[in-house]
């Protein structure tokens, strides 16, 4: 005696006979309903029935159902089908009708993937001796600088959605010495593009007594645990889809200088203190492909292209000890070394025309003495999207944030 | 040789010979750090010497130095001395200067045991094969009420910070059968009390096929796995604070309406259909732990204090298959059993005088089938203030937010 709770996947008859494929968290399983061949798609029931074996059976198990009890029925006719191998809608429809695209196999595996990679973050950075911590996403002025900001009616006051974690996470730094977070990160973005949100989740370290060389160790080492997560909790995922997971060890250390020589070899034209653009972040990707690495680090990029608190290259100030992760062409990780000297930092705000005043329970952490130290931020849809193959981030995220889009 | 890196947390000078306290992210260790007694206390420094055991030395070890290398100086007079046992420091300036509070080994502590709640969350739910989701914090519409809510300016739209990720999760449930979410949820609180937060962390619990025991027994086994994980994982923490662990097992459970008997008895008065008010739940809190209790599940509040989406008893539809767990007199999670019935869940909104068409993309979840559900949500910074002993919530929240606290 089996009992079975899920969702009727799918409904077929032969020779008098309906098998119901049952879904449920699992994966599928088909029982053998008997005369019961008008059970509508996306009910919920309750199974009760013997298993057996039978070679003609996906997965070699079937159950042959003794009462089947209806827990809950579909009201409305479904937008789509679902029971269908690929699911055949609109980007623009999966996303309107998320309640019910999200229980197609295909789409459930991508967040599967997703928890994993966030469970393998985790479960890394604490084996570490990092901490966990929840930092506030309400903050009073801008962090990065002043565009693209939501603004928020707090009590009559403005404030702001954070754009990062960055301040917070380095003030931590000074009392817990590593710590990480996950959490959502703000960004009015004026454009649509395949591979910005308004709102995404971060995945954000930040660690004392390192160096540039560690902080990327540090990466790849996080990046091998965060797939072999993947690989240990979401097999299945991986099966649903037919994915085989990219190789991470040892990845590349270009710096930026090279990589754009790189591209000029290839016939692209960049000025001497360029950033890539996509098109050169997709081609680099692609050439680096070809030589076997799904990676790639890019360091020591201008001053003038990151933030204030990026450390000066001390062999070069108009660079930085900063990084960013490709990853098959996309980018999904910026880092860095950061300033730790507190007359530095404020002379970097000062000549960038920030107020000074206006980082004051930030700066107090400098005041107070800091270690060396440096971070980065992962980005959690971006990574998922580009380990399952989806070409735009709306598909790895369930809830997509952008300026049409506040619903569902 | 040793080489360690850290922060001068502590310097005493005895007989010609100073000996620096110098504390990492493990701890404090003492130093000899020979005729150098000039070191200012939060300075960072890397020794070099040799480790030596010494019965004087706290912990029974200590270092001498042959080499002290400046890494940072703090740049301004501390604040506060947090180099002494207990933060001789008011409240409001602990807040004030996050940076340096954060330090203390007392309130580093407090944090190292809620990464370790929120760690051992996660590991017991990923074990019974939860799915972790990152939901949209930014809502086009009131989800349990249009009372104290955030407002937003969403590119000339208004849009609202979601109060729970509550119709999230139960689309999700739709889909991923069990799902749980750590996040930032955020409240308006026109007033401040010591529980009472405008952002606070929420880990969100969400699952189908269960029942209110089934619940119940879920969240007894899962503060159980927490606190085990705070026993493993930050036991130097418990030792700093001079804590010992709550029991969880077995928790009581009790009706709400026995619990206005309970007091009623205690002289306390309740009308029919109140909720207890937080004297009650102090005192009552204080009557279980007498009985050997820090735990108590309350259930069955009456439907007029339980939002729409709440599961009316079949027994007495006055009342609703619902919980709030009390931890020493304090509530630290809400949750129940939901209506899962599409046309049932549609007529609540209706009968609360909401707009069934502001819900659209939740409802759609129920119109295409959803199994019996229910869920509950623990507050993070309420359940470490209660395992540390902490009167209020902010004590426990990295950087507070409130009506005058928007900084740090």
């Amino acid at each position: 005696m089996v009992r079975l709770q899920g969702s009727v996947h799918a409904v077929r008859r032969l020779g008098g006979l309906a098998f119901v494929v049952l879904r449920d968290r699992s994966g599928t399983i088909q029982v053998v309903a008997g005369g019961k061949d008008d059970l509508p798609l996306e009910a919920v029931v309750e199974i009760t029935g013997r298993a057996r074996q039978d070679e003609r059976a996906p997965g070699g198990v079937e159950v042959v159902a003794d009462e089947i009890h209806m827990l809950a029925q579909p009201a409305a006719p479904l937008p789509f089908d679902i029971s269908k191998p690929a699911l055949a809608a609109s980007p623009e429809t999966v996303l309107e009708h998320r309640a019910l695209s999200l229980r197609h196999p295909h789409v459930r595996a991508v967040f599967r993937i997703a928890s994993a990679l966030a469970g393998g973050f985790r479960g890394h950075l604490a084996a570490g001796g990092f901490t966990e911590i929840h930092t506030s996403k309400l903050v009073a002025a801008a962090t990065e600088g002043g565009a693209n900001l939501f603004r928020v009616d707090y009590g009559g006051r403005p404030a702001f959605l954070a754009q990062s974690p960055q301040l917070y996470k380095q003030i931590c730094v000074g009392a817990f010495e590593r710590v990480f977070e996950i959490g959502p990160v703000y960004r009015n973005e004026p454009h649509e593009t395949a591979r910005h949100l308004n709102e995404y989740t971060s995945l954000d370290v930040e660690l004392a007594f390192v160096d540039l060389d560690g902080l990327l160790d540090l990466e790849g080492a996080l990046l091998a645990a965060m797939l072999g997560a993947v690989a240990a909790e979401a097999g299945d995922a991986l099966e649903a889809l037919g994915l085989t997971l990219p190789a991470v060890t040892p990845i590349p250390r270009l710096r930026l200088s090279e990589a754009r020589a790189r591209l000029r070899e290839a016939g692209r034209s960049y000025a001497p203190d360029d950033d890539l653009d996509p098109e050169g972040e997709r081609l680099l990707g692609q050439q680096l492909l070809e030589e076997g690495h799904d990676f790639v680090f890019l360091t020591h990029y201008p001053a003038a292209a990151r933030p204030f608190y990026a450390l000066p290259d001390p062999e070069d100030p108009a660079l930085t000890l900063s990084f960013d992760l490709l990853f098959r062409g996309l980018e999904v990780t910026t880092g860095g070394m950061r300033i730790h000297d507190h007359a530095q930092l404020r002379a970097s705000l000062v000549s960038r025309s920030f107020d000074p005043n206006a980082f004051a329970g930030y700066l107090e952490a400098f005041a107070c003495g800091m270690p060396p130290h440096g971070g980065f931020a992962i980005g959690l849809e971006r990574l998922t999207a580009q380990v399952v193959g989806i070409q735009n981030v709306r598909g790895a995220t369930l809830f997509p944030r952008d300026l049409r889009r506040l619903t569902p």
